[in-house]
């Protein structure tokens, strides 16, 4: 028989070492509340993988505000505005003209690179490259999560409140009970080819752009490493692309009368990324609390994925506070339908930007043309391009609907 | 062998004598070009069908500011703002608040009924009540349409330019060839049942409300007669409906905690009106021209229909003038292009609020949550309610993007 598991024990338990779990652990940490988190991938691995790179206005707010370690206003860059462009016209979105907001260009992984040094300034504990991990008696008020360490111990974290920051394959979600679950999900005909490549910036702002070869994002990651993506079929094989076959593929989805040119070099990584919609309701059961990925996956048109997750992060943050140091549960128990609001806001967002600006194989030809109708109809008015800025950059934190 | 038919000469001829028809034979007679309009139905019957109520503020100018005669503004209602009202409560969407817009209250046999008058007063020349008629030679610069008059007599109408004013069932449409000519449509799983009944306003203002139930208009007609819809079936029979089961299901659709009641009284008029999305390119065959509902149909939702035929025939009255009057044909050389451009983002917006709107018993649980949240998003957002008042109100006149 096995030996018992070395227990821990803390008020609130984290899975996943993410940007959302990391700072839901930092949060917790400024008002006094102890936390645990566990990943089962190594900090290496996470500071390195290439995810999002949009930070809402409210998400930087949420890590510079709250005294988290942030190279954001060094290091980011602050975007005024983003440009739509539509087979081979410019229209710049206007944010600060707009809506008085902007975004930051800084990558999902140098979040992560912050947030695990603001913890480690703090002394808090973070298993990385654990395995194993199982969620267990949340419906209980006293659950636990068991694991193996990266050594190779088993060890088993006893606390008050669970939650479940660990991605879009959660452990914690598939804990939950079938029965208790409902979910809602939406499948594309196309995938993104994604590629970094060494060279400077092609254009100051994003660049999404539709033409009738399909879209491309034109992004960046810094002053001398690109991120581009190109609609491209979801079985694709990322291996069988030239670096010159893929230049001449981004090149033809942005050219215009405008002549304007791609600024290309060496590719050093290139993925296909899935496309999918999806939502997990409720985001609780029992004392696990699901955030971000684990609960809602968003296709990456319009860059709400990192940002859902600290909106999450930020109700569920105030919900455990409330339960933890004034025992009132009211927050967590109306958390799941609080972020589900936003959730749900941005599900449609990140829809409607795919569906204006890709060739979407099975749309019928009424479709096509009555979307083409309406990514006209947005771009000409000024209060289409203030809707889709305020989506962009984030929508006001509370809803003003009940 | 018949008699050959008795020939007149004009310069436009005009099929249909319904508003748009009939607009554009004033807007000619303003600048001196003569025509000749035919319609089918005797003038009693377009006097006395009813159809659209709802009148853009550009479709009040066109009408006001020509020296048509109008009753618009005073028999109609100036309208500044709309009701969305969802799962019972009330979103108010302030047109003039938001955009400084109004639209009129003012039904489509009434337009029908000043401008036939208008064409009265100026001598105009419009046979009711004819049949067979049929387009022919529009390949030629004499371009002619035959038909029998009310009273029997084979005529031809010869003409430089031939409009088709006549309808969804068109026959000029119908006398494109098959070659030259595409076709968008959508069918909706749902119709509208339609009512008119004897009883004062429920409220000032149109009621856009959705429903578990399904989707439900209040609108009005006059001070002692009221209009009043709800998602049906689009086989449902009518005349199955009692005025209290029709009563008691609009009542179920629009119940909310402040308790609304409509107001009731008897139901003199029930009809299932179809709904379908349908658009024919290009709008133009040599030398006729096709406007309105010859053209394109757009489901009720968003009262586009009426709305939009008299913006085609403002555009197609620019380019008549300037081929008649200067020989210029280019605007007759872009109106299809130019008119389609307005046809589909008012495609987009009747879909768009339709889609809000209804109970689609086709969509999927995705797509009818994601369409909840899209809904909350646009009326939670000042921006997002604008974005509605201007494509409600009439987008402005000319298209900024190329």
């Amino acid at each position: 028989m096995a030996p018992p598991p070395e227990e821990l024990r803390t008020t609130v338990a984290i899975v996943g070492a993410g940007p959302a779990g990391l700072a839901l652990a930092h949060l917790l940490h400024t008002v006094g509340i102890d936390s645990i988190v566990v990943d089962n991938r190594d900090r290496e691995t996470i500071a390195t993988t290439h995810r999002a790179g949009i930070l809402e206005q409210g998400s930087v707010e949420l890590l510079a505000d709250t005294g988290a370690v942030t190279r954001v206003h060094t290091h980011g860059h602050e975007h005024e505005g983003t440009v739509f462009r539509v087979d081979g016209v410019d229209h710049r979105i206007d944010f600060q003209g707009l809506v008085g907001a902007s975004v930051w260009l800084y990558p999902q992984n140098e979040v992560f690179v912050d947030l695990a040094q603001t913890r480690d300034a703090a002394g808090g504990t973070v298993f990385y490259g654990v395995s194993d991990t199982s969620p267990a008696a949340f419906d209980t008020d006293r659950p636990h999560v068991d694991f193996t360490d990266a050594d190779g111990t088993p060890r088993r974290i006893v606390c008050d409140w669970l939650v479940g920051a660990d991605g879009s394959r959660s452990v914690c979600r598939n804990a939950i009970p079938e029965a208790e679950r409902q979910r809602f999900s939406l499948e594309y005909p196309f995938a993104w080819f994604g590629i970094l490549c060494e060279a400077p910036p092609s254009a100051p702002e994003l660049i999404y752009s539709r033409s009738e070869r399909g879209f491309a994002l034109i992004s960046q990651r810094s002053d001398t490493v690109q991120r581009m993506y190109f609609q491209c079929s979801p079985d694709e094989d990322a291996s069988a692309w030239s670096d010159d076959r893929i230049f001449a593929e981004l090149q033809a989805r942005v050219d215009g009368p405008d002549g304007f040119e791609l600024t290309t070099g060496p590719v050093f990584e290139r993925t296909v990324l899935p496309f999918r919609s999806y939502v997990s309701e409720p985001m609780r059961s029992g004392r696990l609390l699901l955030a971000g990925d684990a609960a809602h996956t968003v296709p990456p048109t319009g860059a709400k994925g990192l940002n859902l997750a600290l909106q999450d992060v930020r109700v569920l943050f105030e919900a455990l506070r409330d339960a933890v140091l004034s025992g009132d549960e009211s927050g967590v128990d109306g958390y799941s339908d609080r972020a589900l609001q936003r959730v749900w806001k941005a599900q449609n967002f990140s829809y409607w930007v795919t569906s204006l600006m890709h060739r979407d194989p099975q749309a019928g030809d009424f479709e096509t043309r009555r979307r083409a109708g309406e990514l006209r109809g947005l771009l000409e008015s000024d209060h289409g391009r203030a809707y889709l800025a305020e989506a962009y950059t984030g929508w006001p934190r509370e809803s003003r609907l009940t």
